[in-house]
């Protein structure tokens, strides 16, 4: 009978119910946010974002309910917990400690008859007088003493309202009666006392290790958490305090702000005039494909359609026919190929474009890594022979290289996706291949794709010429595509950002040295102060105009050098100078690097030739630091039992492998943890082929017929990389 | 009956009827194509120049069905007039011809009744043996002896077939019974005939002068019509001719090829460097828009909304929301302005974004002038003070300028748009008008608008600051925001092009000089051919390297230098260098201007200086030369009188205006022409306000309360341009 009354209680009159209940208590929350639904903490936590009413700092609430084993015949008693979204919660410590087994994740039907609520409106307000005694209630006693404001769901996907940890403890403490009471658990201690996963996992990092990803007293100045403990948290911090990005009203859509979009700009330049060297022209095709020509490539269209957005209605008026945003273009552009292509001397023709695409994934968004629309270029090229266009597919791929190695300072490895891998109804795939050693992740960097003959055979696009050397006979062009995203700047900045915050390499930095006046005092003289203020704005300009260095003197004087320091050091500038009275007596300036902290003296005199110099070193350092820590994480494995292990120790395996499809979905599977999955951001996923590096030469070299897979025992063929990945 | 059975016939069946009796007739179709839907001449050219089936080059056949006046008693008899797209077809000289009065376009009704079809999917096929003898079948008599082939439905506005003239002709006369035959007209002679409209208006270009506008022989290597008798087709002939555009199989976008899009990268170059300058940062904005956000501002968003694509699916699933396309970013930008903009220190805020936006025109599309996409920059500016704003405003303004006069070498003319033409939402809009002779028509140019308060104000985005002067009273900040679109390339190709094709300013071609040997002969020796070819090499590379010259050596062996010429020539390369054996001998080269096609030799000994020189006299005569007509067609007129037959002689007027409103929809009105419309693009439409110069120094001095408008003959304020526009 309750539940036909929970499930008959209009959400707005609930809504009522609760906020009178709230009121009854003296409750007064926070704040309150209407956003679009949120289907996911990270689409959630996205919103509120994204919303100006937001409190600036706040934690997301999560509330899950676990069906424990019960008789066929009894009516089941849900465990409603009520936990930190970063909390560890392992439904077989919370058996252990509550006496319950078996406990499993409820369904949607247990939800809505015990709530009246899906998943994602799920809150702790979810709990009321009517229920309360029905359900067993554990709420993560880290709550109470939570001091940034807590997110929770007003009953809607769509609504949040923000309250202190007391006051959640306070509302759900008045639902209690005699005989149900609710149960306080410490899951940091139930972390570490729960059973040890199989396959030799290492235990997950516990909530108290989280509790100390939280840098005291550093909430306004540095990023607040840290990296090792709360990458994800981390990552996002970075992202805000440096002042990149900003999270955007609809869910998946980022703004890039102009501390971010520079550096794109910067690897625009880079690239530009190097596929210009190779006789890539740049144009603009339209941002909309029709449905008919979308959909022609079967493998192809296969690999995207299931997030392709659709253009139905303009104005009051629905379109004749739903029209597509570009996912990719090669459907978009062959056509046009086919047309413009009449003769061998129109080849090669390699054109290239910077535009945006729309891929609607409904996976996690992540700024700059996964997001619904996001910039590229994406270069398509057709060729005489094979032989030209393998060349090309090679010649891209280092520049891809270059653009991560050069300017990003990050190190990538070169080689050919597997088969299941590789872009859907191209030839081949290269690839280069990153790694973030924080998540012990492998992470695509770039793709360079030979479509062989594949969309110019005459079933396709039918792209063909009369074969010069062979009687004019027809010759189906041999196609390359290519692209490289916005993802670069997500990298970068997980590679080599801080606790701190950013760290920008020097060359693709907007400002790459900051002068900071330093040493004044309420004490220091109208004329001093002048003195040291104007001899910071002559280096800097100095600096600009005679070494091309782009530098800035912060002469701010509302701010303090250390809150200046800080935030110089958040957005990551490479090289901060300071002048204080004694610098200027020695004609001395002070350098302080931001990726090692180190400091150091440099006289003024030679500024013009050290300082860019000193910048150099620093890109190249960075760049060194990635790359041994990169080398260190290859694993070289030839025994099954090792993958597992190095993978949770945070690194790629390098393994001699069969390069048989249903052998990478065996590995998939058997590294994948056999543990339950209460976390989906949990990083127990299995491993995939990341890439068949082209330099084989750093390993063993594999004896045909006798060196053998360590998942399935049959020929390796090469060593192949396999990882955790993005 | 007949009605009934005409309708009831379902298009398949009838198409599959026709073939058949063309298959009777032994007409063979020159080739037929599937597309979407055409709801317009424009529509169905660009549909069928998307597709890679149609031939090379055709014309369009309309078919416009007339009804004479009729007893109402009496059953109508229709008029079916068969003629060429660009035939002039006036309704009274065909009244006059047939002895048929008053006739009038027919209804949908009537094209239903008759044919079962609309008025875009009606052909000369349309007419069969059930119908023919219940009509009246004109044919332009011209179609039986043109030679390209001739688009016409099959039945369907998404399906063309292309036939010869004669196979034309061949099916209608099939149709004719001894009392029933079909009428073959000469429109040239009916149009000479043709009473004189009223208005003064001179007798629209007849179809025989349409004729005159093929130019002789001239299909493959020019542009096949003249720019002064056919504008529209010269236009999209230049476009495509030039390898500057092809049309796209979405309708209303276009593909912008390298060497158009070449000249977009130039206009960003350059004004992103001076936006530099000025302090304004790239960044970038997601394309989509939350509907609530999208219709924020009402005024605004009145403007847009009937424009505005939607996107309502996204693979398989429908969105909770739809979520717009941005057609301009104000309303997306500015909720992240208030909650960016913190404090007066955090003035002004000056982003721009590169980007494309959408608007789903109704209207005939025209590559550049309006498409359906279009590239733009858009500036977005946040200040503290009006003044700041203001300046501002005119800043960019001159910008927009310079990009025009400097780069593209075409005058525009500065100053403030009437309160009707203003932007949508914003406080005040300054404009760059330009001019295109050959239709007289002013074009607006680019628009720095001053959005004032009205998006700050605490109603709509709520961005303010504490107003540091004025005790932290709440300061809503004042906004600019600003947009320069490709439009920039279409006017340049309109202002510049001649009957040879494009014709390129300079400083915007992608290929400034283009050097060709010449003097080859078969009887050239090898040696000779060599020591030429090398020459050309030679210099091309001299001009690159050592006077940053885009230069090229065009040594193809396969084409003759006539053809060299005419393809340069087509695309519009300013400066034509020759190198042959009398040249080589006396260390010259022979130098032709594309522009006035005047030819001088220069010594090849001081070409890396002689040769920049020659391309800023190119860029600056070009410019003069523009600038020249430009002033000499805004003629001042202060008597209404001499508005339209101003407007009628290709010019813009400028009167000394009142500034009302009311008054500027009169005068568009009286400015209209009054005659039937049969050709939806003819150049009658009323005047609009273009723009009030900034500078009213070149007319008379306006005396107050003396100089009246020459509309409604109240006080005038300031001299302003009214003139037919895009």
């Amino acid at each position: 009978m309750l539940s036909i009354i929970a499930r008959s209680f209009h959400p707005r009159l609930r809504m009522a119910a609760f906020h009178t209940a709230l009121g009854q208590l003296a409750i007064q929350p926070i704040a309150s946010v209407d956003h679009p639904h949120a289907n996911s903490p990270q689409a959630w936590r996205d919103a509120l974002l994204a919303s100006s009413t937001s409190p600036k700092d706040f934690q997301l609430i999560k509330t899950l309910v676990y069906k424990p084993k019960t008789a066929k015949s009894a009516t089941p008693v849900p465990v409603v917990v009520v936990a930190r979204d970063e909390t560890e919660t392992s439904s077989s410590a919370i058996g252990k400690a509550l006496n319950l087994k078996e406990l499993r994740l409820g369904s949607e039907d247990l939800l809505t008859e015990f709530f009246g609520l899906d998943k994602n409106s799920l809150s702790p307000l979810a709990l009321t007088k009517d229920n309360f005694s029905r359900v067993t209630t554990v709420i993560d006693s880290t709550i109470s003493s939570t001091v940034a404001p807590l997110a929770v769901h007003a009953n809607s996907s769509a609504s949040t309202i923000f309250l202190s940890g007391s006051d959640i403890l306070k509302y759900l403490k008045s639902l209690e009666t005699d005989s149900t009471k609710i149960n306080e658990l410490d899951f940091s201690n139930l972390a570490a006392a729960a059973p040890v996963v199989p396959d030799g996992q290492a235990a997950k990092p516990a909530a108290k290790e989280k509790e100390d990803a939280r840098i005291e007293g550093a909430a306004q100045i540095a990023i607040g958490v840290k990296k090792e403990v709360d990458f994800a948290s981390w990552y996002t911090n970075v992202l805000l305090k440096a002042d990149m990005l900003d999270y955007y009203s609809v869910s998946g859509c980022y703004i890039l702000k102009p501390w971010s979009f520079s550096i794109w700009e910067a690897i625009q330049e880079w690239f530009n005039a190097r596929i210009k060297e190779l006789g890539v022209q740049n144009a603009y095709f339209p941002m909309f494909v029709s449905q008919s020509v979308l959909e022609k490539e079967k493998d192809h269209i296969e690999g995207f359609s299931p997030e392709v957005a659709w253009v139905t209605r303009a104005g009051q008026s629905d379109l004749e026919e739903p029209i597509a945003i570009r996912p990719t273009s090669e459907t978009a552009m062959y056509p046009y190929y086919a047309k413009w292509i009449r003769s061998h001397r129109d080849l090669p023709l390699k054109l290239n474009q910077w535009n945006s695409v729309v891929r609607w994934e409904f996976k996690n968004p992540q700024p700059f890594l996964r997001t619904r629309e996001f910039l590229w270029q994406e270069g398509h090229t057709a060729h005489l022979t094979k032989a030209e266009a393998d060349t090309e597919v090679r010649d891209i791929l280092t520049l891809y290289r270059r653009v991560y190695e050069e300017l990003l300072a990050v190190p990538v490895i070169e080689g050919i996706k597997s088969e299941k891998e590789k872009f859907a109804g191209g030839l081949y795939t290269t690839t280069i291949e990153g790694f973030v050693p924080t998540s012990g992740r492998g992470i695509q960097a770039g793709t360079s794709h030979c479509l062989g003959q594949n969309f110019s055979k005459p079933e396709m696009f039918n792209i063909f010429v009369e074969d010069p050397e062979n009687d004019g006979q027809k010759l189906y062009v041999w196609q390359n595509s290519w692209g490289l995203s916005t993802r670069t700047i997500g990298v970068m900045v997980m590679v080599h950002g801080d606790n701190q915050g950013l760290v920008l390499p020097p060359r693709v930095a907007s400002i790459q040295v900051v002068v900071v006046p330093c040493g004044i005092t309420a004490k220091t003289s109208q004329e001093e102060r002048k003195r040291i203020n104007d001899a910071c704005d002559e280096l800097a300009k100095e600096l600009s105009t005679k070494a091309g260095i782009r530098a800035k003197a912060d002469l701010r004087a509302e701010y303090t050098p250390g809150w200046k320091f800080n935030e110089w050091e958040q957005k990551g500038v490479p090289l901060r100078l300071e002048i204080g009275p004694l610098d200027l007596a020695k004609q001395e300036t002070l350098t302080v690097r931001r990726d090692t902290g180190v400091k150091k003296p440099l006289p003024l005199s030679t500024v013009t030739t050290t300082i860019p110099q000193f910048l150099e070193t620093i890109q190249q350092d960075m760049f060194d630091r990635a790359k041994k820590t990169y080398d260190e994480r290859i694993v070289e494995v030839t025994k099954w039992e090792e993958v597992v292990p190095a993978l949770d120790n945070k690194c790629v395996v390098a393994i001699p492998w069969c390069e048989r499809e249903v052998c990478e979905d065996e590995i998939k599977e058997r590294s994948a943890k056999g543990a339950e999955q209460t976390d989906e951001r949990a990083p127990s996923a299995g491993a995939k082929s990341l890439a068949i590096p082209f330099d084989q030469s750093r390993w063993s070299p594999i004896v045909a017929g006798q060196t053998k897979c360590p998942n399935c025992g049959q020929d390796a063929k090469r060593w192949t990389m396999f990882g955790r990945s993005y």
